[in-house]
């Protein structure tokens, strides 16, 4: 008899090599299975609703594992907190998962932030932690581009060469964009993404702002459903899972 | 003839010795002093509103300079900056002081804020950042405390002995206590501050939040003007310098 436990994950991605193991560097599924075999002596398999590149940050990534062992959900997270010390991984929530729940194939929507620092200034706290652009951006035009890649699209432009999804079609929900200050927010929803999906469309809502690109090209970018149309892809710094959603939940 | 320059500065405190030049480790003094060095030629001092201790950060710090060499203070600025990376510093704005302007002796209101994340998972992104606190806070008795220390008061049980200043007595404009989620938030705002008093505060404060203290135990301890009736002392991690301001600035 196993219980699955479903977590919910913070991690500073700056020091691994992403989410999923990996034979050359550690990696946040690496890390938090240690902790498991550490505290229960069992060998899990930790599944997420969203798999992160390196440099990616997790606010509450969620995941789930078989375990065998008895163990209250609260002492489990407690437990696995200090065997993780001092990567910086936090178990922020813990509990027994309902019966039939998937960290990834129950999620029916996930949410990013992407954080741009507007200034010339080098960033000092956020190193690593957000993407600096010295040249002032506009940022109402980057809010007109993102608003044609809402709905459903051949995201094709916006996908990597290495992406596994059986369709480049997705719908996006949300792509927003807000300034407060030098710093720029792109919040995007949807039920799944195409991998490098966010980071390829900050890169040419960056370019927008900058003026590089106009809106149209942004229209015709998406249009080619063509990798080669791609602008520029924005570096793993600034990206950050916020949020995954499950039927039921609040 | 030299010309006076307004910097104001952020910084990451966890790498430094605190502000001012010291034998035994970096400073962000020194840094700036030998970027300002790299960059005119000139062994220039630097002057700032409010020195802060090892470990504590800098939101926007204040300081000039004195210098020969003419330059205009954007370039003089851009260059600095290329001058302290990979340093945790940035000039993020810089001026020709009005005459006479020193941003110590000019200063009439400084503001700290000082982090709490008072949950039981360990930080990740805050480490060194914040002063995390498992037990559960109650702010509400925390805000009344803080309440009490507001005003004219001799604040001698809140000061470190190696204190400097010529008298314990210090008018406190605002010290208040603000929670959203697992976040508190203390604002403290005065003229001028005694060595260690903000974190001397906010050390008592967590007290009163934990339920070691009530508030009476505050109001005791601010009245025996004792430093050895000092509760606690928080960590400098959760401490920023926010502002400094002066007489006809917005």
């Amino acid at each position: 008899m196993t219980t699955r436990f479903a977590f919910t994950v913070e991690f500073d991605g700056r020091p691994f090599m992403g989410w999923q193991r990996q034979a050359h560097g550690p990696t946040v599924q690496q890390s938090i299975e240690e902790a498991i075999h550490a505290v229960t002596g069992e060998t899990a398999v930790l599944h997420c609703a969203g798999r992160t590149d390196a440099g990616v940050h997790g606010l509450a990534m969620r995941a789930h594992a078989d375990i065998e062992k008895t163990i209250a959900p609260f002492r489990l997270m407690e437990a696995l907190n200090a065997r993780l010390r001092p990567a910086p991984i936090a178990i922020i929530a813990c509990e027994e998962a309902p019966e039939g729940w998937h960290a990834r194939f129950s999620c029916i929507r996930r949410s990013y932030v992407y954080r741009i620092v507007n200034r010339r200034a080098p960033l000092t706290f956020e190193k690593g932690l957000a993407w600096q652009i010295p040249q002032v951006l506009d940022h109402e035009a980057m809010a007109r581009a993102a608003a044609l890649l809402v709905g459903k699209h051949d995201f094709t432009t916006f996908r990597s060469t290495q992406c596994q999804s059986d369709s480049p079609v997705k719908t996006l929900d949300r792509l927003e964009v807000i300034r407060k200050g030098e710093r720029i927010d792109v919040h995007a929803q949807a039920r799944s993404f195409l991998h490098h999906q966010v980071r390829s469309m900050v890169g040419c809502l960056a370019l927008v702002g900058m003026g590089t690109w106009d809106v149209k090209d942004m229209a015709e970018a998406l249009k080619a459903a063509d990798r080669s149309r791609l602008g520029l892809n924005a570096p793993p710094d600034g990206l950050y899972f916020v949020r995954a959603e499950y039927p039921g939940e609040g």
